[in-house]
């Protein structure tokens, strides 16, 4: 499989939902197979929260492959030898794509809290226009999971002509106040962060000291893409040392696991990136008013493939079949489709249970 | 409804199962109705983590009644003007019984993080002096819910002849990875901050300034004592301001929610309590190593009534009806009965939904 990682310029204005405008900005991506003649072979992966465009292959001696890897390959379902596989950073994130820490053209200073809030149809916008730079009109399918789903919805939504397929896993129409709260737990503990200075802090500081705000948050987030019985079968009762249970801070294996995954995310990933991407989820609405959601589906050409997982406690499955629901309402029965995973990594099962979604995807794409 | 406040002090040692020892202790409770002639009118009440001895009734002009208000009173299921109702501060709470910031008797300095760790049996064995103290030597039921249902386990299991009647709401028997990590966000958050001062707080630094910390943890314990459903029917995705779409920390209803409830909490509740009763939470087996589980129900002699609620997010109706499973294998199905609610409160239903467990607890306490 070939990997390609560039980074597109696109000095073009990008007008956002909310009226301000993005003179230019930068989308880095990735590619994994080979385009053919007349670029008719693409299917676009669109990524979560604090996932990135690596999303398979491994990089030279990297020890741990791309963040879908299971599902992206040559002879896997998303089959890089026959299609070509584009992932871009989202607008906002922290791996390379204009962000928060990117230069205001206007001021020739970081933007930090002056970035404007994105809408994950601001993303899309962006990714179109760089499909556009690559001479990209269609693409076969537009698959993501959780924040990568509300993208796929919006494709279906907002470019009902870019794409005939849509595969949306483990995600939501419109964001609830549960997912919310979760996201509230982040913002708050980077808020409250002294690191932080409202924004504006050193980056070596945080390089050398960590953002243990973010770390908490992550935490919150860590939960909730899992789910109970995972952690019963996991963690179990045990503790990381011998002495954990008569000491204050005694740790238990869940907590050394949380503490592992939680302070070595600021390392990877940028405070304000989350802030900003937790607020596009959080008022994420495929309806922009959720009593306008038919009006939203109505305008939808393609398939919609919905992959719900049973023990998702971010995005539960009745968040997938309220869509289900409205395309049949619609007369749009024959363009929709729903599948129930009986999962147990709960919100996670997208990344880590391909094997459970696998060959219903694989005819999802051979249109069987 | 008579309702007194006491400080009982209790000049004996207290040997905890750490090991280490407690030479004398305070316990502040409240009662409720009149003690009768031969002391045989009694019901204990235990508490939940955040609540307080203060379980019923006003004091003046309080404008909150206490926090099971709609359960015990004259007339209600705990009938004050029949039974002689107790609940005293759980041992390390911040509501006046001995707790972190208590003077430690040999160093004539408060304990802060030199307090020792407690268990579960530890709150109760000190409950269990107090009653000595009052002559009080049999209960006609012990009641709790959440921590309050752990207590009342630790009575069934280790002091089998103090009560007929054990009633064990929204609890389990010994606390899952899940829970321990909803309690780890609230650790790390108070760890982290640089108000704390790993234990050595300023007091007076703390009423001016709050502590976030304590404040984030509380908001994970808001959301987990919840549901979903509830957050969507009580929120949806409203804003608390017009301006919130396009504001980075915008708020909706929901994080105006969190916000309110989690930044007054510090005010009442003391950070170093509040991690050492996570501490007790998370240690919490009753049968001291989950495989002798069976061991430690074999010593019940009470009537053993379980009450579970089909939303709780925090200790799932599975982990009571394991503990029914447990009780009818060993051959005690007559001393057992489990009742699943129909709750739309999650956890926190024991406290809200009183409504819907009215009947049944009456009945058990009538003898029905």
């Amino acid at each position: 499989m070939r990997i390609e990682t560039k980074t597109q310029k696109i000095d073009e204005r990008l007008q956002l939902e909310s009226g301000r405008i993005l003179e230019s900005y930068e989308l880095v991506y990735e590619t994994y197979g080979e385009l053919n003649e007349d670029k008719s072979n693409v299917i676009v992966i669109c990524h979560a929260l604090a996932g990135s465009h690596h999303a398979a292959g491994r990089y030279g001696s990297e020890a741990k492959a791309g963040w879908w890897d299971k599902f992206i390959g040559d002879g896997k379902v998303v089959d890089t030898s026959k299609y070509f596989v584009i992932c871009s950073n989202n607008l906002g994130s922290s791996f390379g794509s204009t962000n928060p820490l990117s230069i205001d053209p206007s001021t020739k200073k970081e933007y930090r809290l002056k970035f404007p809030i994105l809408t994950i149809s601001d993303i899309v916008k962006a990714q179109m226009a760089l499909y556009e730079k690559l001479g990209i009109k269609k693409a076969v399918a537009v698959i993501g999971g959780s924040m990568g789903g509300m993208q796929a919805l919006c494709y279906a939504i907002e470019f009902p002509e870019f794409t005939d397929t849509i595969i949306a896993l483990a995600t939501t129409a419109y964001t609830r106040p549960w997912a919310i709260a979760t996201n509230k737990i982040a913002i708050e503990a980077i808020r409250h962060d002294p690191v932080f200075k409202n924004g504006l802090y050193d980056k070596e500081d945080l390089e050398a000291n960590g953002l243990p705000g973010l770390a908490i948050g992550r935490m919150a987030g860590l939960i909730a893409y899992l789910s109970p019985s995972l952690f019963n079968e996991k963690f179990g009762r045990e503790y990381s040392s011998k002495d954990g249970l008569y000491e204050l801070f005694g740790r238990f294996e869940v907590e050394r696991y949380l503490e592992y995954n939680a302070y070595s995310f600021p390392k990877v990933f940028d405070p304000l990136s989350y802030l900003y991407i937790c607020k596009t989820m959080n008022i994420f609405d495929a309806g922009r008013n959720k009593d306008k959601l038919e009006d939203a589906f109505e305008k939808v050409k393609s398939n919609l493939h919905l992959i719900a997982f049973e023990d998702d406690m971010l995005f539960f499955p009745e968040e997938m079949e309220e869509i289900r629901d409205i395309m049949i309402k619609l007369g749009k029965e024959d363009q929709v489709t729903y599948k129930l995973i009986n999962s147990k990594s709960g919100h996670d099962s997208f990344l880590v249970e391909v094997d459970k979604f696998e060959e219903h995807t694989r005819n999802i794409l051979e249109g069987k």
